[in-house]
């Protein structure tokens, strides 16, 4: 029995968790926590054994702190990645429903009285909030799942409604009054999942190696002479993102990904050659990194 | 007079934009919205001339979605940018702490039962709360300016606190019960400025340019290819950031901060050359980049 922190619970952390561990081999137990300082550190005393991190996307937190956290703060190895759309859903009681006026439910949604959920969860439905909902207020919570605790709390009669995941309907025992409210649908949260282990699940991925590189000193070209370790053996880099050390102002780090596994012929050779350029390399995990098929 | 539209009020990009702007030349009115894309479309709209916005390292709302917006929804350029420091403030009632036990203000924080504030600042803020106020309650809210808006509305009394920016305590009548509660000192929200018109600002600045370049196909050692019009002309790149294009799984775009403005001669010759290797190349803006001095 292997335990998860994430943030939670009725979270995209948690509908992304669900996903990835449905079909693993291990039974597991989701363990919740409001905050992303607390999920770092039930793992790192000891008390579960992964922390899933939203670390891409996210509404759940900044996902600059949360990569600083895992750069800083905390030492524990990327075990897997993983990606998640964000699909947003108007929740509510149905049973209310029947109480507002008009006979569609188009019509009855101008009865609402109230939209609660997270500011970028609601700047992300727009749309549908403007086109179908423009008389409700807009009610801000923490996160999207106390939107839905909001509207639970208030009961039914009141017209109020809000913008979340399926899974904090359930934990509120509310209903999915409309799905895929978002504006737009290709909009994906990067989950990755630490610990000290390695998990094994049964689905089908590519391997993926994270570093930071630290440069030697701030000058012009720094960056394309590492680069060049990787490009003349043409090993792909996925991502790259320069963030500051926060020991110097102007002193960067560099966050890479790269499309190939750490035992790879190639990929330590190129490191040590960054190495000997003088730049500080530190490996983040390699992992598998798992594409989300659709439900 | 020049109108600014902002996530507000009480925020950290009230408090910003108040730094940057207090010393310019013009006069200016602050615009608050409490959606990040009300923000942006009251510029787009003509009901504002700029629009400020944080694209790092921010609690208010969600980095990566404020620069996709950026690139996707609006075509604005940037105007201007600064950095601007992160600091926590408790905020209460001072006229409760004589009704709470002990002698010392660190005895009287013990007596409170609940601080109120975004879930990212409550865990900016964790060693401070879990020393001093182990047994508070956490609630979270949208904003931090809501959890200021929180502790009014339950009134003095019942030992409710928010942490969050001095504007916030302000603009509710609360006071500032301890200063600077964060972890860490070293926390920066870099912000932009966008808008169809340049901005004066009576301040000391150095000149940058934003670039978006997308690669004509994913092939290893594109990007170094990309570096290279750079490297040799001795142009230093402060900041590069993939992202996704959401065109298509796996294609990217790099987002390219460079150390020069637009007019400088290298920079235009080395734009044309990366365009003749087939890349589109976007100018997000050449704007004069301000440091926080300090107040």
């Amino acid at each position: 029995m292997k335990r998860f922190a994430l943030l939670g619970p009725g979270t995209f952390s948690e509908e992304a968790a669900r996903y990835l561990l449905d079909n693993g081999k291990e039974s597991v137990e989701l363990v919740h926590h409001r905050l992303i300082s607390d999920v770092f550190l039930s793992t790192v005393n000891g008390e579960t054994d992964y922390s899933i991190i939203p670390v891409e996307n996210t509404i759940e937190g900044s996902v600059s702190l949360h990569l600083d956290w895992l750069v800083h703060e905390v030492n524990l190895p990327i075990q897997a990645e993983w990606v998640f759309p964000i699909t947003m859903n108007l929740i509510g009681f149905k049973e209310e429903l029947p109480l507002l006026p008009g006979d569609s439910l188009d019509e009855k949604l101008r009865g609402m009285t109230t939209v609660a959920s997270h500011p970028t969860a609601l700047a992300q439905c727009r749309q549908f909030l403007r086109a179908q909902m423009p008389q409700a207020d807009l009610h801000e919570t923490g996160t999207t799942a106390e939107g839905a605790h909001f509207v639970k709390d208030n009961g039914p009669g009141k017209g109020y409604a809000a913008v979340g995941t399926k899974s904090a309907a359930r934990l509120h025992g509310l209903d999915i009054l409309f799905e895929q409210i978002q504006d737009h649908n290709n909009n994906f949260t990067r989950f990755v999942l630490v610990g000290a282990e390695p998990v094994h699940l049964d689905k089908p991925n590519e391997q993926k190696t994270s570093i930071l590189v630290t440069l030697p000193e701030d000058f012009p070209g720094a960056l394309h002479q590492v680069l060049s370790a990787f490009a003349w053996r043409r090993i792909n880099l996925i991502k790259i993102e320069s963030r500051p050390t926060k020991k110097m102002l102007g002193s960067y780090y560099f966050y890479i990904d790269i499309e190939a596994p750490m035992d790879s012929v190639l990929l330590p050779a190129a490191l040590a050659e960054i190495e000997a350029l003088g730049c500080q390399v530190r490996v983040m995990g390699s992992y598998p990194s798992y594409t989300y098929i659709g439900s």
